[in-house]
């Protein structure tokens, strides 16, 4: 028997650990917040973000810190608390420790992808990335799901596959840590423009549109970077995308619609009430392409929309009015890219 | 002005042709449906096939087929109709008409793709083919669109772009046919199969997972029969894929749903009572993945389902349960694939 710790009690966190626990590993879910973390032992559910999911019994929801003492610690935190989490639990932690990390983002003012952020933190420690289409919600009903492991440590990876994989939570790896992050991190941000269009009225015609063009410019800058251009066309590529701009589970999307239905960002954040990742992705997605050089239009109408004060009609409008393009001419620019990094 | 004529007036064609007449163009919009015909002349509407659009004055529905003497010819017929429509209509066509096809399958028997269908009735014809994420009622309702046209003849591909694109209308020149042809033809039989899960009851981690895993298969197979990749990250390939597995227009999807609740097939046919393309293309994908011996795990499930009579329930259960997976694995058999090409 495994013993797991998941830091983090939100719907992921939860979902994970109620996973983990199924498959008789012992499982301890670290919450901070006491009358919520009382409530699930009593209870054996979490209402707030789980509703209507049994806490088997070899789950152990907790505030002690010292269970992160795991062979298998999942972190479940926002993408902006991924460095205070690290910190916060290093003390508690045993040599062996595999480190999961499920948050998608990149880390403000630094531009730092998560498993950098934590490598910095923890550095004795292997970091594996957890990603891929996979609601909470669902993953706790046992609704088949397919996910992606990855890791520069191919053998955490594989250990974290074999840990994790049951007949219904289908777990693949993946040796390409820095595509799985920015495909995970940079869908958010299409989930959000997507969101909008569909609150502006439009159909499925311009929701796929965005989508496929804006897989185009997360694979461009994403290949940049030192992704493989492939792992933007897999599960934490396009599939999170897919999941993410489709569900109505997805809070980028809800988001997104709000503000395309005219409402400013302070009141759709205050509504949405959780964590919108998109929101800080996009500004450090805007700041990368502008570093890096590489053309991301739909990225730069988000920037504006969010932070300048754009109107959305504009910016699809301006979208849909660039010139006559050829589809494959980011081919020659990923090429170039690839050879660039080569070298 | 420009003369276009759109042989097939059913949603698709009569989309089409609202748009090329709302450009300002004289098009013909011919049918083989006399009392049809006579309706929308009658009615400036396509009650049937396109409730709710009104046919501008610049379109004329006809059911002469001399009208086809046109500078443009769009083919809007279900795949196994493209073939006979070819010769049927070979004898009208001027010397310099442009053909596009906007049909989307593989010729059952043959296997050959539609444009190669279409080079052997009409070689004289530059041939192009229009595909990409393209909704008809969303196209005649102006929602913002995109599509891809694809020829082997690039300075017809750029005359089609350029006759056809406007605010609401973005067209992408690619010159990758093959892979245009294949996305368009495959992505149907992932949208059943998509289909199949929901009717099952399953969710949106499960349905994202068959579509990514679905995109891989169709990378591959496409590759090997000397598609560009990357044209299957694009619009003809993940951006249709995603409009027809998500979307409550699609039939194929419609017709997985019925699928997945346990109708057969025969009578699944009779309600949706339309052509379903992604069933006969299940065929062929299935007898491609065998000749080319290309694992394809998620079209043979398909095909079993189909045409086997299996459990949809046991298909799912396979595709969960195979062996431990690395995900990009197929970026190696793409590569060789591809060298394999360049010799």
């Amino acid at each position: 028997m495994k013993h797991i710790a998941v830091y983090g009690a939100g719907s992921w966190g939860t979902a994970l650990a109620v996973l983990m626990a199924k498959s008789g590993n012992s499982v301890a879910l670290i919450g901070r917040n006491d009358e919520e973390i009382r409530q699930m032992n009593e209870r054996r559910e979490n209402l707030r973000y789980l509703p209507g999911v049994v806490l088997p019994q070899p789950l152990e929801p907790t505030t002690d810190l010292t269970r992160c003492n795991a062979d298998l610690l999942i972190l479940s935190v926002p993408s902006h608390a991924v460095r205070s989490t690290a910190r916060l639990l290093r003390p508690n932690l045993h040599p062996n420790t595999l480190i999961v990390n499920t948050a998608k983002g990149l880390e403000e003012g630094t531009q730092k992808r998560l498993s950098q952020v934590l490598k910095e933190e923890l550095p004795d420690h292997p970091i594996v990335v957890l990603s891929g289409p996979s609601h909470a919600e669902e993953v706790g009903r046992d609704m088949p799901t397919t996910v992606v492991v990855a890791s520069d440590n191919r053998e955490a990876g594989e250990k974290v596959q074999e840990l994790m994989m049951t007949p219904k939570f289908r777990v693949y790896t993946n040796p390409d840590l820095i595509g799985v992050e920015l495909g995970g991190a940079l869908k958010n941000v299409i989930a959000l423009c997507t969101g909008i269009a569909e609150g502006l009225g439009f159909g499925d015609n311009t929701k796929a549109a965005l989508m496929t063009r804006g897989l185009a410019e997360i694979a461009r800058l994403g290949t940049v970077m030192g992704g493989n251009p492939l792992t933007f066309a897999g599960l934490s590529g396009v599939g999170d995308l897919i999941v993410t701009c489709t569900s109505l589970h997805s809070r980028n999307r809800r988001a997104g619609v709000a503000l395309g239905q005219g409402k400013p960002l302070d009141q759709v954040l205050k509504e949405v009430d959780m964590v919108v990742e998109g929101v800080r992705t996009t500004k450090v997605a805007y700041e990368l392409s502008l570093d890096r050089g590489i053309s991301m239009p739909i990225i730069e109408e988000a920037y504006r929309v969010l932070f300048e004060g754009s109107d959305p009609k504009v910016a699809v409008s301006n979208l849909m009015m660039r010139g006559k393009k050829h589809e494959l001419e980011e081919v020659a620019q990923i090429a170039l890219a690839q050879r660039t990094l080569d070298k």
